[in-house]
């Protein structure tokens, strides 16, 4: 749980202008050495207090021997202390009104019970006297543009320098923040913050990323996940999405494995991975999947420009890169435009007399030696109208590298639309210096290039489909029928009251009574068991459709009971249900509203029966959702063509399959939290206009004293 | 066309002891310059030869007038002179007894026409005089063991140091063989050859490859591909597995953009991109989609020994990074597998005290500062039955880094399972240098480790399977009636004569013939409309199914016709086909051989109807297949599952369609160039034990004149 943080203390923290250190010492090495080696190293302009009883000087810095003899009060303490000591000082830094404090100090929740309360005492200080704690066990953090370091990060050890530039990096691990910092350094990325929560006692990621939105050095939240409250992580993305912030997070624990792994070594419950997909897509935050990605994809989402639509001219050195980017452009939605005669016309005029002037526009490697070649084709290109983002392969250009990099920013910096780069490291700093500062991002790979321009045009897409869909309409509150399981006919009665479409049934308790129910629906009929002790009832022989007579009726009836008594001995039997035989061709659906153990409530559509199983294909979101979000899942789906009558089949009725999604969804989020899923399975959907049947459902409720 | 190459002329142009530069400079800018700058950078300890009238000396080395007043006849030379000059340099080198020479001229095939009559020279030239000729139009080629260097790559001026390693890198393109090169100096990854193929006027990809399979200082082929004729691949293919010499080969054009680039650059057809995986799948070739990929794998793939299956063990010094590691385990296939009780006591007995001691490892980042323990890890962990191969994230350690190297590698050596590592290159080169001595492969991302480690396990997998399947048996010439396009009871009944399970069925040419037909096949029956000219007869209602009387016969008949007139009049009908209507309930699938424009015969399987468009689900191999392999086509649809009877249905009848499949695809590789497809659709598949039924079918053959 978080605890309510100030914005002056999390300043204190995160952009101090003075800083403690206890437990100061002069080997860089140490926890005590090193944040003030890395400080002095970056240039950190601010106070610098050591505070150790036994020097009076370390590195060069007046030592103090303890807090209350600092000259003024310092805005951060620094605990390089034995896990022992730390709650002592910290109890120090709040009698002496000292809003901010680190420590690096491991041996508390990540090592048992023990460790817990022990974290548990420094939260209740640091709440007690509103100071801004970060970690323990973390690795520190830095602000990059003042050189407030209290890290001991060994990346700092490795390479001295860091790029100031419009990323923050905000990570639960403190290794992988480390390696991250680590590639950072080697790909000159530049950053705002870099950040290490570790055992998050006090502040949580959602603090820091809160903090961070207001940061005016910050452009892109970058971050790595094991676990997080869901609805706060909402409500960051929803301010980063209104901000237009774009979030770029790495979650991990998606595997059996990993999760195991991830709750042993956060205790963090992981949550549904598909569930994480489906709110990151919802709320505009990027999913990624690699490190290498974490740092792609926030490279491109860092642009001062995005990209207003999907339209993409590849501009290539290389005539084989030209292929391979307009391969990965064609998997990933990209379009390769056909460009307007006139830029064909100023690309024939400035290329090779044997070049096509078309789009991927393959220069051959001539602007490799003439820049202005490099300079008219992008501006030929950046120029045309269908054109929203360009992609150029530079490749590599030992030689006139820096003409190149000046001529290149030319084109970009005269137009309004983004551009990016796929060029090798020179040996020369400066031509990648010149572009990054113009705000090109630089790839090694042109298929990286490629995926990240890709992310860069679907956040602006999502942004558009959350403005578009808005906030989820408020929900009335409802109650399920009673039960753990509530089945088939107690199920649908219930929807139809709510307003989903069913079928016409009534239940029978005797053979008589069936017949009875059938002629009253009309011949042909469907029987089916009602019981919850058995949830697959057609793998029993217990689900009889096409019932064609009276005879026919009193057969399938007893033919039910006993495949009952074969097979589910024992089973309450409800009675059986006699339903209403839905001869209409359609499409099947399974539509489901679900709880997560992190989200909370959420609604599933499937291609259904036995194909959502199969093919896995499925689409879901948090829940409510409004009629056009559900339309928009519908067309998710990988078989939707199914609904849009393929092969002279007639199309199915969207509109009704979308309200009946929207209506679930609404009545999952207004069900109490003890209601698991509420699930139609299957959902006709008939042809246009003659909307759809709940054919079968069910309602099920966590059974009291268990959790999800 | 390739030419036919001595093996001597090959060696004496990729591993020239003497060669000579006709338009030699001093100017390391020129054409004639760059190749002798970079062989005396590189220690090239073979004789040198620069010729220039014009020069006495040129870079220090003694120049000669002509080709013809060497003291020696060079093993190859390189023309380094403008085009028009090339052809007559290169009869020269004929006359002299030259057996290789190598042109980096452009202006040839790429430009049109002219150009590309002007390259036919050339290739006549060569094949007169058996001269191993390389380009025109390349960047030229590198043997790294010893220097030999005729090259003008920018890579060389940017980086001018290689590395040796089992590594040849055989580039289609010259820019992009440049780029990769660059990335290989900057992983500091080993090659043996570095190869540009150009225009191919007389040597081609596949002449190359098979060169490096006989070398020695060649363990894997990494290549780059636009176009290449498909018999030679496989041929390679099939020579490099039996070699266990593994093939990582990127292959561009997959999209209309890049197929069409891809053209206008080579002026060689693309093929269709999925028969190129289905070939990659069955010859072991592994396909990288892009260059990080490229280099990932092949660097992975010249580990001395690969796994020998698919347990893994994780080793990681950061709880997140196992955590991330596993997660992408799961996502490929890998398995995380559960460590002996017996292992799991000697983690605990290393490991600190709060540590779990299972897969994944989390170590902490105590072995940062403790070899030892690292070395224990990685030692325990190897030695578990269970294990395959070893993935471990070190992450950074600038401070100890040699000592954990040295740790890590005596780990290694003891054991005869692979091992992995992820670890951030340090500023001190040695440790790296330590582990790829020692045939480690080192990554800077977790992902890409895991990726290529699941990329080292599928290779093996893939022999394997190579293996078992064996070679395709041969076929018997077969030829389906004449006609650019067989319907359906022509088709089926050739089908049917060819070993393919039908239907019963009847040509009716009058409604009272139907109705004859169907009582001696038995009610009930499906009428269909007989026409070459209709392809998808039930969009326009001509198909009728359960037919089940006299006189719904002569409706059914007379609908048909009328359906005819309405949305195809004038297609000419040939009849109407009374046939036997399968009731039983059965998987449909799509059973289909066709010839690709690259690799021939081919047959796919897809789960049939309308699924296998709207999911895509179909598998492909080149045909001829035996049964087995069709078994394995079928396992591998992602609908599999439905052939497995899913939820209390009966499982299929997998034999018969594997029969099917394996039919077809004789039928495909035995047929006349001509036919194009021999196609069935729907392939019913019944329960197990009743076989198949082939219910439509259709042949189609590429009209005179015409090309795929």
């Amino acid at each position: 749980l978080s605890v309510p943080v100030r914005t002056d203390s999390l300043h204190a923290l995160l952009a101090p202008r003075s800083i403690a250190v206890v437990g100061a010492s002069s080997d860089p090495g140490k926890a005590g050495g090193r944040p003030l080696h890395y400080m002095l190293q970056l240039g950190f302009q601010g106070e610098l207090y050591p505070v150790n009883p036994r020097r009076e000087e370390v590195l060069g810095l007046r030592c103090y021997p303890s807090l209350a003899e600092l000259p003024a009060v310092p805005d951060l303490c620094v605990i390089a202390v034995p896990q022992a000591d730390v709650e002592s000082y910290l109890e120090q830094c709040g009698e002496l009104g000292i809003k901010a404090a680190i420590t690096f100090a491991s041996g508390y929740a990540e090592t048992g019970d023990e460790g817990r309360a022990q974290q548990e005492r420094l939260r209740d200080l640091a709440l007690e006297h509103g100071i801004a704690l970060a970690g323990p066990n973390c690795l520190g953090l830095v602000n990059v543009r003042t050189g407030a370091a209290p890290t001991f990060t060994t990346a700092l050890e490795r390479r001295p320098r860091l790029e100031a530039g419009p990323i923050a990096f905000l990570s639960q691990s403190g290794a992988v923040g480390a390696f991250v910092l680590g590639m950072v350094q080697d790909q000159e990325l530049g950053l705002s913050h870099f950040i290490t929560t570790g055992n998050e006692a006090a502040l949580s990621w959602p603090d820091y990323a809160r903090y961070l939105l207001e940061d005016e050095d910050t452009r892109v939240i970058s971050g790595y996940l094991e676990g997080i409250d869901g609805a706060e992580l909402v409500s960051v993305a929803t301010a980063a999405r209104e901000a237009r912030k774009p979030l770029v997070l790495m979650k991990v624990g998606a595997s059996v494995a990993g999760a195991a792994a991830s709750a042993a070594h956060t205790g963090k419950l992981a949550g549904a991975d598909y569930v994480y997909d489906a709110v990151f897509r919802r709320h505009a935050i990027t999913r990624a999947h690699s490190l290498d990605e974490l740092l792609d994809f926030s490279r491109a989402l860092s642009m001062p420009t995005l990209p207003a639509g999907n339209g993409v001219a590849i501009v290539s050195t290389s005539g084989g890169a030209a292929i391979l980017i307009a391969d990965w452009c064609e998997r990933l939605g990209l379009e390769v435009v056909e460009l307007a005669d006139e830029t064909t016309a100023r690309l024939r005029e400035t290329l090779p007399w044997f070049a096509s002037g078309k789009n991927p526009v393959d220069t051959t490697g001539r602007p490799l030696w003439d820049e202005e070649m490099l300079h008219r084709t992008l501006a030929a290109v950046a120029a045309d109208p269908a054109v929203d983002v360009v992609l150029c392969h530079v490749g590599l250009a030992p030689g006139p590298a820096r003409r190149i990099a000046d001529e290149f920013v030319r084109a970009a910096a005269a137009s309004d639309k983004p551009f990016l780069a796929c060029w090798l490291p020179e040996i020369d700093p400066e031509p990648h210096g010149t572009l990054r500062e113009a705000g090109i991002p630089i790839f090694a790979d042109p298929v990286r290039m490629t995926k990240a321009a890709a992310v860069a045009i679907e956040y602006v897409n999502a942004c558009r489909r959350a403005e578009e869909f808005g906030a989820p309409a408020p929900v009335d509150a409802v109650s399920p029928p009673p039960g753990n399981v509530v089945a088939e006919h107690d199920a649908k009665r219930w929807l139809v009251e709510n307003g989903v479409t069913g079928t016409q049934e009534h239940v029978a308790t005797s053979a008589d009574q069936a017949v009875e129910h059938a002629a009253a629906i009309g011949y042909p009929v469907c029987l089916k068991l009602l019981s919850s002790d058995v949830t697959h009832r057609s793998d029993i022989g217990a689900v009889r459709v096409g019932v064609g007579s009276a005879a026919e009726v009193n057969v399938a009836y007893d033919d039910i009971l006993r495949a009952v008594e074969t097979h589910a001995p024992g089973a309450d039997v409800e009675g059986i249900l006699v339903q209403e035989m839905v001869e209409e061709k359609g499409v099947e659906l399974i539509v489901s509203g679900f709880r997560d153990s992190v989200f909370g409530p959420c609604v599933l559509v499937g291609i259904g029966g036995v194909l959502a199983e199969v093919f896995g294909d499925t689409v879901v979101r948090p829940a409510p959702v409004g009629v056009a979000e559900a339309r928009a899942m519908l067309d998710e789906l990988r078989g939707a063509a199914l609904l849009q009558g393929p092969r002279g089949t007639s199309p199915a009725d969207v509109d009704a399959a979308a309200t009946t999604i929207a209506r679930v969804s609404a009545l999952i989020a207004g069900s109490p939290e003890d209601v698991q899923a509420i699930e139609i399975n299957p959902l006709l959907v008939l042809d246009q206009g003659s909307g759809v049947r709940a054919l079968d459902a069910l309602v099920t409720r966590i059974p009291k004293g268990e959790t999800a």
